[in-house]
Protein backbone atom coordinates (compact mmCIF):
# COMPACT_ATOMS: atom_id res chain seq x y z
CA UNK A 1 0.00 0.00 0.00
CA UNK A 2 0.99 3.82 -0.05
CA UNK A 3 -0.37 6.56 0.92
CA UNK A 4 -0.79 9.98 -0.51
CA UNK A 5 -0.57 13.10 2.09
CA UNK A 6 0.35 16.69 2.31
CA UNK A 7 2.99 18.64 4.11
CA UNK A 8 2.48 17.26 8.28
CA UNK A 9 2.51 20.55 9.32
CA UNK A 10 -0.56 21.70 7.64
CA UNK A 11 -2.82 19.00 6.20
CA UNK A 12 -5.17 17.51 9.15
CA UNK A 13 -7.26 15.05 6.51
CA UNK A 14 -3.47 13.97 5.39
CA UNK A 15 -3.29 13.16 9.41
CA UNK A 16 -6.26 11.36 9.82
CA UNK A 17 -5.44 9.07 6.41
CA UNK A 18 -1.79 8.39 8.03
CA UNK A 19 -2.89 7.74 11.45
CA UNK A 20 -5.91 5.06 10.15
CA UNK A 21 -2.88 3.45 8.31
CA UNK A 22 -1.01 3.04 11.33
CA UNK A 23 -4.00 1.99 13.11
CA UNK A 24 -3.83 -0.93 10.53
CA UNK A 25 -1.08 -2.54 11.56
CA UNK A 26 -0.22 -2.74 8.24
CA UNK A 27 2.99 -1.55 5.95
CA UNK A 28 2.66 1.11 3.91
CA UNK A 29 4.26 3.55 1.90
CA UNK A 30 4.42 7.37 2.36
CA UNK A 31 4.71 9.88 -0.65
CA UNK A 32 4.27 13.71 0.44
CA UNK A 33 3.57 16.31 -2.22
CA UNK A 34 3.87 19.77 -0.34
CA UNK A 35 0.68 21.51 -0.54
CA UNK A 36 0.59 24.73 -3.03
CA UNK A 37 4.02 23.81 -3.81
CA UNK A 38 5.66 24.49 -7.30
CA UNK A 39 5.31 20.23 -7.48
CA UNK A 40 0.93 20.61 -6.54
CA UNK A 41 -0.53 21.13 -10.19
CA UNK A 42 2.18 19.09 -11.75
CA UNK A 43 1.36 16.23 -9.20
CA UNK A 44 -2.29 16.43 -9.09
CA UNK A 45 -2.50 15.64 -12.94
CA UNK A 46 0.15 12.53 -12.36
CA UNK A 47 -1.28 8.64 -11.72
CA UNK A 48 -1.03 9.17 -8.18
CA UNK A 49 -3.45 11.66 -8.17
CA UNK A 50 -5.38 11.35 -10.92
CA UNK A 51 -8.49 9.48 -10.10
CA UNK A 52 -9.25 11.85 -7.01
CA UNK A 53 -10.35 14.97 -6.99
CA UNK A 54 -6.92 16.27 -6.43
CA UNK A 55 -7.36 16.57 -2.86
CA UNK A 56 -5.17 14.37 -0.07
CA UNK A 57 -4.85 11.99 1.48
CA UNK A 58 -5.22 9.18 -1.43
CA UNK A 59 -4.61 5.63 -0.29
CA UNK A 60 -3.52 3.40 -3.36
CA UNK A 61 -3.89 -0.74 -2.39
CA UNK A 62 -2.97 -2.54 -5.89
CA UNK A 63 -5.76 -1.22 -8.31
CA UNK A 64 -8.00 -0.02 -5.80
CA UNK A 65 -7.90 3.34 -4.60
CA UNK A 66 -9.32 5.50 -1.74
CA UNK A 67 -9.30 9.21 -1.35
CA UNK A 68 -11.47 10.35 1.44
CA UNK A 69 -10.21 9.69 5.08
CA UNK A 70 -13.57 8.07 6.32
CA UNK A 71 -13.17 5.95 3.26
CA UNK A 72 -9.70 5.12 3.72
CA UNK A 73 -10.84 4.00 7.70
CA UNK A 74 -13.85 1.68 6.63
CA UNK A 75 -11.76 0.07 3.79
CA UNK A 76 -8.82 -0.40 6.17
CA UNK A 77 -11.34 -1.66 8.81
CA UNK A 78 -12.79 -4.17 5.89
CA UNK A 79 -9.76 -5.54 5.44
CA UNK A 80 -8.30 -5.90 8.68
CA UNK A 81 -11.47 -6.22 10.89
CA UNK A 82 -13.94 -3.57 11.80
CA UNK A 83 -13.28 -4.27 15.78
CA UNK A 84 -9.30 -2.76 15.04
CA UNK A 85 -10.92 0.73 14.75
CA UNK A 86 -14.38 0.76 16.12
CA UNK A 87 -16.09 -0.25 19.06
CA UNK A 88 -17.42 -3.54 19.78
CA UNK A 89 -20.77 -2.74 21.59
CA UNK A 90 -23.16 -1.32 19.55
CA UNK A 91 -24.41 1.49 21.50
CA UNK A 92 -20.42 2.81 21.32
CA UNK A 93 -20.34 2.27 17.59
CA UNK A 94 -23.34 4.23 16.90
CA UNK A 95 -21.77 6.95 18.32
CA UNK A 96 -17.98 6.89 17.65
CA UNK A 97 -19.60 6.12 13.83
CA UNK A 98 -21.92 9.35 14.24
CA UNK A 99 -18.92 11.70 15.66
CA UNK A 100 -16.74 10.55 13.10
CA UNK A 101 -19.23 11.34 10.28
CA UNK A 102 -20.07 14.35 12.00
CA UNK A 103 -16.44 15.52 12.01
CA UNK A 104 -16.41 14.68 8.11
CA UNK A 105 -19.36 17.09 7.29
CA UNK A 106 -19.59 19.63 9.83
CA UNK A 107 -17.16 22.07 12.21
CA UNK A 108 -16.60 24.52 8.93
CA UNK A 109 -16.45 27.77 11.28
CA UNK A 110 -13.67 25.88 13.49
CA UNK A 111 -11.43 24.52 10.43
CA UNK A 112 -12.04 27.43 8.19
CA UNK A 113 -11.13 29.62 11.68
CA UNK A 114 -7.96 27.99 13.01
CA UNK A 115 -6.54 25.90 10.55
CA UNK A 116 -4.08 23.01 11.71
CA UNK A 117 -0.44 24.02 12.09
CA UNK A 118 1.21 21.26 14.20
CA UNK A 119 4.50 23.46 15.07
CA UNK A 120 2.81 26.81 15.57
CA UNK A 121 1.30 28.15 19.19
CA UNK A 122 -0.58 31.86 19.76
CA UNK A 123 -2.20 33.46 22.07
CA UNK A 124 -4.97 36.02 22.81
CA UNK A 125 -6.99 34.81 19.97
CA UNK A 126 -10.23 36.26 19.34
CA UNK A 127 -12.44 33.82 17.87
CA UNK A 128 -16.50 33.91 16.30
CA UNK A 129 -19.52 32.86 17.81
CA UNK A 130 -19.33 30.00 14.95
CA UNK A 131 -15.96 29.14 15.98
CA UNK A 132 -17.11 28.79 19.72
CA UNK A 133 -20.29 26.93 19.18
CA UNK A 134 -18.20 24.21 17.21
CA UNK A 135 -15.82 23.82 20.03
CA UNK A 136 -18.44 23.53 22.42
CA UNK A 137 -19.72 20.69 20.39
CA UNK A 138 -16.79 19.07 20.38
CA UNK A 139 -16.25 18.68 23.92
CA UNK A 140 -20.07 18.26 24.63
CA UNK A 141 -19.16 14.97 22.14
CA UNK A 142 -15.84 14.49 23.84
CA UNK A 143 -17.37 14.55 27.41
CA UNK A 144 -20.37 12.67 26.23
CA UNK A 145 -18.27 9.45 25.14
CA UNK A 146 -15.79 9.95 27.94
CA UNK A 147 -18.55 9.69 30.33
CA UNK A 148 -20.19 6.68 28.70
CA UNK A 149 -17.89 4.70 27.00
CA UNK A 150 -14.43 5.97 27.63
CA UNK A 151 -13.62 3.65 30.80
CA UNK A 152 -10.87 1.01 29.37
CA UNK A 153 -8.37 3.76 28.66
CA UNK A 154 -7.74 6.55 28.32
CA UNK A 155 -9.20 7.68 24.56
CA UNK A 156 -12.46 9.11 23.41
CA UNK A 157 -13.68 5.26 23.50
CA UNK A 158 -11.38 3.81 26.09
CA UNK A 159 -8.45 2.05 23.47
CA UNK A 160 -7.79 4.30 20.44
CA UNK A 161 -10.40 4.03 17.57
CA UNK A 162 -11.36 5.52 14.47
CA UNK A 163 -12.89 8.43 16.46
CA UNK A 164 -9.47 9.15 17.74
CA UNK A 165 -8.02 9.54 14.29
CA UNK A 166 -11.02 12.04 13.44
CA UNK A 167 -10.49 14.63 16.45
CA UNK A 168 -6.55 14.03 16.61
CA UNK A 169 -6.16 17.61 14.16
CA UNK A 170 -8.79 19.01 16.66
CA UNK A 171 -6.47 17.99 19.96
CA UNK A 172 -3.27 19.87 17.65
CA UNK A 173 -5.80 22.76 16.97
CA UNK A 174 -6.82 23.43 20.55
CA UNK A 175 -3.01 23.47 21.58
CA UNK A 176 -2.23 25.57 18.76
CA UNK A 177 -4.66 28.13 19.44
CA UNK A 178 -5.11 27.82 23.25
CA UNK A 179 -8.53 27.11 23.31
CA UNK A 180 -9.30 26.74 27.05
CA UNK A 181 -11.11 23.48 27.88
CA UNK A 182 -12.15 21.64 31.01
CA UNK A 183 -10.06 18.98 32.85
CA UNK A 184 -11.35 16.37 31.44
CA UNK A 185 -10.54 16.96 27.83
CA UNK A 186 -6.84 18.47 28.79
CA UNK A 187 -6.53 14.71 29.74
CA UNK A 188 -7.83 13.49 26.76
CA UNK A 189 -5.59 16.00 24.84
CA UNK A 190 -2.45 14.83 26.55
CA UNK A 191 -3.07 10.95 25.99
CA UNK A 192 -3.59 11.84 22.06
CA UNK A 193 -0.69 14.10 21.93
CA UNK A 194 1.56 11.90 23.35
CA UNK A 195 0.27 8.59 21.19
CA UNK A 196 3.34 7.21 19.92
CA UNK A 197 2.21 7.67 16.36
CA UNK A 198 1.09 11.51 16.64
CA UNK A 199 5.00 12.08 18.31
CA UNK A 200 6.01 10.82 15.06
CA UNK A 201 3.76 12.75 12.93
CA UNK A 202 4.46 16.26 15.55
CA UNK A 203 8.28 15.54 15.13
CA UNK A 204 7.85 15.00 10.90
CA UNK A 205 6.21 18.23 11.34
CA UNK A 206 8.25 20.19 13.09
CA UNK A 207 11.27 18.95 10.86
CA UNK A 208 9.78 20.30 7.67
CA UNK A 209 10.80 23.19 5.59
CA UNK A 210 7.55 23.93 3.84
CA UNK A 211 6.01 27.18 5.13
CA UNK A 212 2.69 27.99 3.92
CA UNK A 213 2.15 32.28 4.87
CA UNK A 214 -1.42 32.01 5.17
CA UNK A 215 -1.77 29.24 7.23
CA UNK A 216 0.73 31.55 9.42
CA UNK A 217 -1.35 34.49 9.89
CA UNK A 218 -2.67 35.81 12.89
CA UNK A 219 -6.83 34.28 13.57
CA UNK A 220 -9.00 36.95 12.61
CA UNK B 1 -35.52 0.74 15.01
CA UNK B 2 -37.07 4.08 14.15
CA UNK B 3 -35.79 6.75 12.21
CA UNK B 4 -36.17 10.18 12.41
CA UNK B 5 -36.41 12.05 9.02
CA UNK B 6 -37.73 15.71 8.05
CA UNK B 7 -39.95 16.38 4.76
CA UNK B 8 -39.78 14.10 2.05
CA UNK B 9 -40.04 16.81 -0.63
CA UNK B 10 -37.08 19.19 1.11
CA UNK B 11 -34.50 16.65 3.00
CA UNK B 12 -32.28 15.20 1.19
CA UNK B 13 -30.30 13.85 4.38
CA UNK B 14 -33.78 12.13 5.07
CA UNK B 15 -34.04 10.31 2.02
CA UNK B 16 -30.47 8.81 2.18
CA UNK B 17 -31.03 7.69 5.83
CA UNK B 18 -34.69 5.96 5.03
CA UNK B 19 -33.53 4.25 1.82
CA UNK B 20 -30.34 2.86 3.91
CA UNK B 21 -32.78 1.86 6.04
CA UNK B 22 -34.72 0.32 3.46
CA UNK B 23 -31.90 -1.61 1.66
CA UNK B 24 -31.01 -3.16 5.30
CA UNK B 25 -34.12 -5.06 5.08
CA UNK B 26 -35.00 -4.84 8.06
CA UNK B 27 -38.65 -3.04 9.78
CA UNK B 28 -38.15 0.72 10.78
CA UNK B 29 -41.14 3.09 12.03
CA UNK B 30 -40.77 6.60 10.55
CA UNK B 31 -41.61 9.52 12.83
CA UNK B 32 -41.52 12.65 10.05
CA UNK B 33 -40.41 16.47 12.06
CA UNK B 34 -41.49 19.11 9.32
CA UNK B 35 -38.36 21.22 9.10
CA UNK B 36 -38.54 24.88 10.27
CA UNK B 37 -42.16 24.18 11.16
CA UNK B 38 -44.04 25.06 14.32
CA UNK B 39 -42.77 21.60 16.43
CA UNK B 40 -39.53 21.99 14.57
CA UNK B 41 -37.65 23.44 18.01
CA UNK B 42 -39.86 21.62 20.21
CA UNK B 43 -39.25 18.47 18.90
CA UNK B 44 -35.22 19.38 18.68
CA UNK B 45 -35.27 19.59 22.51
CA UNK B 46 -36.79 16.57 22.61
CA UNK B 47 -35.52 13.18 23.47
CA UNK B 48 -35.53 11.95 20.28
CA UNK B 49 -33.24 14.43 18.97
CA UNK B 50 -31.71 15.60 21.55
CA UNK B 51 -28.01 13.41 21.24
CA UNK B 52 -27.89 14.90 18.08
CA UNK B 53 -26.80 18.27 16.70
CA UNK B 54 -30.28 19.18 15.81
CA UNK B 55 -30.40 17.49 12.24
CA UNK B 56 -31.83 15.11 10.65
CA UNK B 57 -32.05 12.06 9.31
CA UNK B 58 -31.43 10.08 13.30
CA UNK B 59 -31.93 6.68 13.69
CA UNK B 60 -32.86 4.80 16.93
CA UNK B 61 -32.27 1.02 17.29
CA UNK B 62 -32.81 0.54 21.21
CA UNK B 63 -29.90 2.38 23.13
CA UNK B 64 -28.27 3.21 20.24
CA UNK B 65 -28.74 6.05 18.32
CA UNK B 66 -27.09 7.27 14.84
CA UNK B 67 -27.21 11.04 14.06
CA UNK B 68 -25.57 11.19 10.59
CA UNK B 69 -26.79 9.11 7.36
CA UNK B 70 -23.30 8.14 6.50
CA UNK B 71 -23.14 6.55 9.94
CA UNK B 72 -26.70 5.06 9.76
CA UNK B 73 -25.39 3.36 6.51
CA UNK B 74 -22.43 1.63 7.86
CA UNK B 75 -24.44 0.60 11.04
CA UNK B 76 -26.90 -1.13 9.31
CA UNK B 77 -23.99 -2.62 7.23
CA UNK B 78 -22.38 -3.88 10.46
CA UNK B 79 -26.06 -4.85 11.27
CA UNK B 80 -27.19 -6.82 7.90
CA UNK B 81 -23.75 -7.42 6.24
CA UNK B 82 -21.56 -5.31 4.32
CA UNK B 83 -22.46 -7.05 1.15
CA UNK B 84 -25.58 -5.57 1.42
CA UNK B 85 -24.38 -2.43 1.24
CA UNK B 86 -20.93 -2.60 -0.91
CA UNK B 87 -19.55 -4.36 -3.86
CA UNK B 88 -17.89 -7.25 -2.95
CA UNK B 89 -14.57 -6.85 -4.99
CA UNK B 90 -11.86 -4.30 -3.51
CA UNK B 91 -11.17 -2.00 -6.35
CA UNK B 92 -15.23 -1.71 -6.71
CA UNK B 93 -16.14 -0.74 -3.10
CA UNK B 94 -12.89 1.30 -2.92
CA UNK B 95 -14.31 3.44 -5.62
CA UNK B 96 -17.68 3.25 -3.78
CA UNK B 97 -16.40 4.19 -0.60
CA UNK B 98 -14.95 7.07 -2.10
CA UNK B 99 -18.13 8.31 -4.03
CA UNK B 100 -20.16 7.97 -0.55
CA UNK B 101 -17.24 10.01 1.17
CA UNK B 102 -17.14 13.07 -1.13
CA UNK B 103 -20.65 13.39 -1.67
CA UNK B 104 -21.24 13.09 2.08
CA UNK B 105 -18.33 16.17 2.70
CA UNK B 106 -18.46 18.21 -0.82
CA UNK B 107 -20.45 19.51 -3.56
CA UNK B 108 -21.43 22.32 -1.52
CA UNK B 109 -21.87 24.71 -4.78
CA UNK B 110 -24.76 22.45 -6.15
CA UNK B 111 -26.02 21.77 -2.99
CA UNK B 112 -26.26 25.54 -2.27
CA UNK B 113 -27.25 26.25 -5.63
CA UNK B 114 -30.18 23.13 -6.22
CA UNK B 115 -32.20 22.53 -2.82
CA UNK B 116 -34.17 19.21 -3.75
CA UNK B 117 -37.27 19.81 -3.92
CA UNK B 118 -38.87 16.19 -5.41
CA UNK B 119 -41.62 17.82 -6.81
CA UNK B 120 -40.62 20.68 -8.51
CA UNK B 121 -39.79 21.19 -12.06
CA UNK B 122 -37.80 24.44 -13.45
CA UNK B 123 -36.56 25.25 -16.89
CA UNK B 124 -33.78 27.68 -17.89
CA UNK B 125 -31.99 28.04 -14.93
CA UNK B 126 -28.56 29.87 -15.23
CA UNK B 127 -25.63 27.94 -12.94
CA UNK B 128 -22.43 29.67 -11.37
CA UNK B 129 -19.20 27.97 -12.47
CA UNK B 130 -19.04 26.47 -9.42
CA UNK B 131 -22.31 24.34 -9.62
CA UNK B 132 -21.09 23.23 -13.27
CA UNK B 133 -18.02 21.88 -11.91
CA UNK B 134 -19.91 20.25 -9.08
CA UNK B 135 -22.14 18.46 -12.02
CA UNK B 136 -18.88 17.65 -13.97
CA UNK B 137 -17.67 15.96 -11.38
CA UNK B 138 -20.83 14.01 -10.55
CA UNK B 139 -21.55 13.07 -14.14
CA UNK B 140 -17.58 11.64 -13.99
CA UNK B 141 -18.01 9.56 -10.95
CA UNK B 142 -21.11 8.12 -12.45
CA UNK B 143 -19.37 7.29 -15.52
CA UNK B 144 -16.46 5.79 -14.23
CA UNK B 145 -18.30 3.46 -11.91
CA UNK B 146 -20.77 2.66 -14.35
CA UNK B 147 -17.79 1.98 -17.38
CA UNK B 148 -15.80 0.19 -14.68
CA UNK B 149 -17.79 -1.76 -12.19
CA UNK B 150 -21.68 -1.35 -13.88
CA UNK B 151 -22.03 -4.35 -15.55
CA UNK B 152 -24.29 -6.36 -13.54
CA UNK B 153 -27.14 -3.91 -13.14
CA UNK B 154 -28.56 -0.32 -14.35
CA UNK B 155 -27.01 1.23 -10.83
CA UNK B 156 -23.36 3.02 -10.39
CA UNK B 157 -22.36 -0.62 -9.39
CA UNK B 158 -24.28 -2.86 -10.89
CA UNK B 159 -26.82 -3.50 -7.78
CA UNK B 160 -28.61 -0.64 -5.93
CA UNK B 161 -26.06 -0.27 -3.10
CA UNK B 162 -25.21 2.95 -0.67
CA UNK B 163 -23.62 4.99 -3.53
CA UNK B 164 -26.58 4.97 -5.27
CA UNK B 165 -28.48 5.98 -1.60
CA UNK B 166 -26.12 8.42 -1.48
CA UNK B 167 -26.58 10.23 -5.16
CA UNK B 168 -30.18 9.65 -5.22
CA UNK B 169 -31.09 12.77 -4.20
CA UNK B 170 -28.69 14.33 -7.11
CA UNK B 171 -30.54 12.33 -9.38
CA UNK B 172 -33.68 14.26 -7.93
CA UNK B 173 -32.17 17.49 -8.23
CA UNK B 174 -30.88 17.09 -11.94
CA UNK B 175 -34.58 16.41 -12.96
CA UNK B 176 -35.64 19.48 -10.51
CA UNK B 177 -33.49 22.13 -12.65
CA UNK B 178 -33.24 20.64 -15.72
CA UNK B 179 -29.57 19.29 -15.70
CA UNK B 180 -28.36 18.21 -19.50
CA UNK B 181 -26.92 15.28 -19.12
CA UNK B 182 -25.10 12.36 -21.26
CA UNK B 183 -27.10 9.59 -22.35
CA UNK B 184 -25.44 6.86 -19.89
CA UNK B 185 -26.75 9.38 -16.93
CA UNK B 186 -30.02 9.78 -18.26
CA UNK B 187 -30.46 5.91 -18.27
CA UNK B 188 -28.89 6.11 -14.49
CA UNK B 189 -31.05 8.76 -13.36
CA UNK B 190 -34.15 6.47 -14.71
CA UNK B 191 -33.38 3.62 -13.49
CA UNK B 192 -32.72 5.57 -9.60
CA UNK B 193 -36.26 7.30 -9.88
CA UNK B 194 -38.14 3.90 -10.98
CA UNK B 195 -36.91 2.39 -7.97
CA UNK B 196 -39.54 0.78 -6.10
CA UNK B 197 -38.47 2.46 -2.94
CA UNK B 198 -38.09 5.97 -4.92
CA UNK B 199 -40.99 5.51 -5.98
CA UNK B 200 -42.82 5.42 -2.65
CA UNK B 201 -40.94 8.44 -1.48
CA UNK B 202 -41.93 10.70 -4.92
CA UNK B 203 -45.06 9.56 -3.81
CA UNK B 204 -45.32 10.39 -0.40
CA UNK B 205 -43.38 13.89 -1.16
CA UNK B 206 -46.05 14.75 -3.96
CA UNK B 207 -48.49 14.60 -0.91
CA UNK B 208 -46.74 16.41 1.58
CA UNK B 209 -48.78 19.71 2.42
CA UNK B 210 -46.40 21.37 3.90
CA UNK B 211 -44.65 23.98 1.38
CA UNK B 212 -41.08 26.03 2.58
CA UNK B 213 -40.85 29.43 0.77
CA UNK B 214 -36.81 29.61 0.62
CA UNK B 215 -36.57 25.85 -1.22
CA UNK B 216 -38.68 27.12 -4.04
CA UNK B 217 -37.78 29.91 -5.06
CA UNK B 218 -35.98 30.51 -8.97
CA UNK B 219 -32.23 29.35 -8.31
CA UNK B 220 -30.24 32.72 -8.24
Amino acid sequence: MKLIIGNKNYSSWSLRGWLACKQSGLHFDEITVPLYGDEWDSQRASNDLAPSHGKVPILWDGDAVVWDSMAIVEYLADKVGRDRFWPKADDARAMARSMVAEMHSSFFALRRACPMNVRMRVEGVTLGDDVRADIVRVLTLWAEARARFGGGGPFLFGTFSAADVFYAPIVSRFLTYGIGVPGFAQAYMQAVWEHEWMQQWIHAAQTEEWVIEQFEAPVK
